[in-house]
């Protein structure tokens, strides 16, 4: 067995990755929510002057994308690839970003785990020598995920107490061989785990086991245990899906404890009435590059974990009677 | 600059990874055409006993992947990663596919070029020590694009004579770090280039520049020429993208020779009535797996150029008023 793998599923960084930047761009509502004062911009409404939904989701893509380079101080020609995935079919959101910043394009889908495969494979690609930096992206929109996989947002239909809410949204972040800040030490990419959740608005309890699955799998792999980190954060569970998660855990004998928590869950408070939490590419991805990369800059988290959730469906699919197959894939991010 | 990496696209494996096993499964037409006989088997019909076109697909994907599996004579738990990609919404076929085989998954989308990038990373992590073994496989199903893509094939609408022909098919490679067989040796990454071609009914146009475009970087990054290829094969340009590509590589200076082909012109020939050719990411990956792979191992060829042709539109994107984004991704093998 090489040594940059370990056990069945995750993979060591001989030199780890440092993340050079990071950037969080976000719709009003999320701006208004306990997290808001951590991002680094925070649109005034849903367009921001685009003609659609759609294109105003891939604006927010290149400027958090260019937001990474310009904080970095990087010229654009000194990245190697960029990484980049959204919800939207084809992932247009950011194929359109793509076209905009002319780098060499590796488009990647995980649903909403996409930040985490990305960071994850842009480590790969530059521990194995073949990048000095990598850009990363993702987005998502609630307006263009609704009518895409939902209902016409004008219809105005009640949603379910398990349903959450997609985040408006993208997050960047760029990665370099060299330079100071936290670094990405190891990854466990995650296999597609099926428990037969049909209801697409219980999203949580169909990612659940995935996460539980990979979480498993990363402790198991690397010989490690809850407590050897400061925070576990899975991507978008929701208030459902993470205790469903811990129960699973807990039913394979692991106590998380309090430092498992998810990024949909932090995003909005129950004043904002998002039922079972937050969801979306973006969601994990603004979390990951505001909060959790101001406290692992400041210190106050050493080791972090996020687990990038994802709902491996599409609508096509739930109309045809398919379950929903989850997927988890993990990072580990040390300061 | 990192030794495995030169020029601004172009990465060269130390240890060019070894394509121990393909397979190609296609539908009836595909097997019908002039390349039939290349392919590890052709389906009866395009059902083939599922209930839809989409199981359909996915099916065809499953076996592509476990065919690759059962002729490298590899066990499934050597395997460290599947990459897969296909063309419909959320990449639905390869996510159901990775469902069955459960291994750690990365999703890819890169539209029809979905087989060269996936080689290209594969390659990429083996190379860099993240695995041993890579299974890779992508999909496509003239069904299922057309009612995703186009009109209800219920409809009978005509067909423009640019408008090229979805292949039902999927094709898978396995490959390793270390065994026999051809290998890969160096990897372009594209660009998005778009020149504003917004006719859905042409894409060859619209992927032409791109193509053009990996090409050039290509053999800048690497000091190389055409002749230095037995064979260089874009993956779906059809008729009227090939030509205008060789022209625009001509404008450059560059003559290409009757070495330089399309694997969307390979497939079907002139009674078939596919029109400018075949398109799908079936497309450059059976002719791959097949044709190709069955010259490389013969000694037929010894060299050659795989530049899957990829368009990063979305039915959404395309009614909006958003002209189609190219990409054009090369991968170079060798006997």
């Amino acid at each position: 067995m090489d040594l940059r793998r370990k056990g069945n599923q995750t993979v060591v960084f001989a030199n780890p990755p440092v993340i050079l930047a990071s950037y969080a761009v976000v719709g009003p509502k999320e701006g208004q929510g306990p997290l808001g004062k951590t991002f680094s911009n925070v649109w005034k409404d849903q367009l921001n002057g685009e003609k659609s939904w759609e294109l105003a989701e891939s604006k927010m893509l290149q400027e958090a994308l260019q937001g990474s380079i310009d904080q970095s101080g990087l010229a654009k020609e000194q990245i190697d690839f960029l990484l980049a995935g959204d919800l939207l079919n084809q992932i247009v959101s950011s194929n359109l970003a793509a076209r905009q910043i002319a780098l060499p394009f590796i488009g990647v889908y995980g649903a909403c785990s996409t930040m985490a495969l990305s960071l994850a494979l842009g480590s790969m690609l530059i521990d194995g020598g073949f990048a000095q930096n990598v850009l990363i992206g993702v987005s998502s929109h609630h307006d263009t995920a609704e009518r895409q996989f939902r209902l016409p947002t004008e219809q105005g239909s009640q949603r379910a107490m398990s349903a959450q809410w997609t985040v408006t949204g993208a997050g960047s972040v760029l990665l370099g061989k060299q330079g100071a800040g936290p670094r990405i030490t190891a990854a466990t990419l995650g296999r597609v785990i099926d428990y037969g959740e049909t209801d697409a608005n219980n999203m949580g309890a169909a990612m659940a086991p995935a996460v539980a699955d990979t979480i498993l799998n990363h402790f198991q792999d690397l010989q490690r245990k809850a407590q050897d980190y400061d925070l576990i954060a899975s991507g978008d569970l929701g208030t459902v899906g993470l205790a469903l998660a811990a129960e699973v855990l807990k039913q394979s004998g692991l106590e998380m404890g309090t430092g498992f928590t998810d990024c949909g869950v932090r995003i909005f408070d129950a004043s904002q009435d998002v039922h079972a939490g937050a969801s979306g590419c973006a969601c994990s991805a603004v979390v990951f590059a505001g909060e959790l990369m101001q406290k692992l800059k400041a210190g106050e988290l050493k080791r972090v974990m996020l687990v990038g959730s994802g709902a491996l469906h599409s609508p096509t699919s739930a109309m045809q009677g398919e379950s929903i197959p989850g997927i988890g894939h993990a990072v580990v991010i040390e300061a």
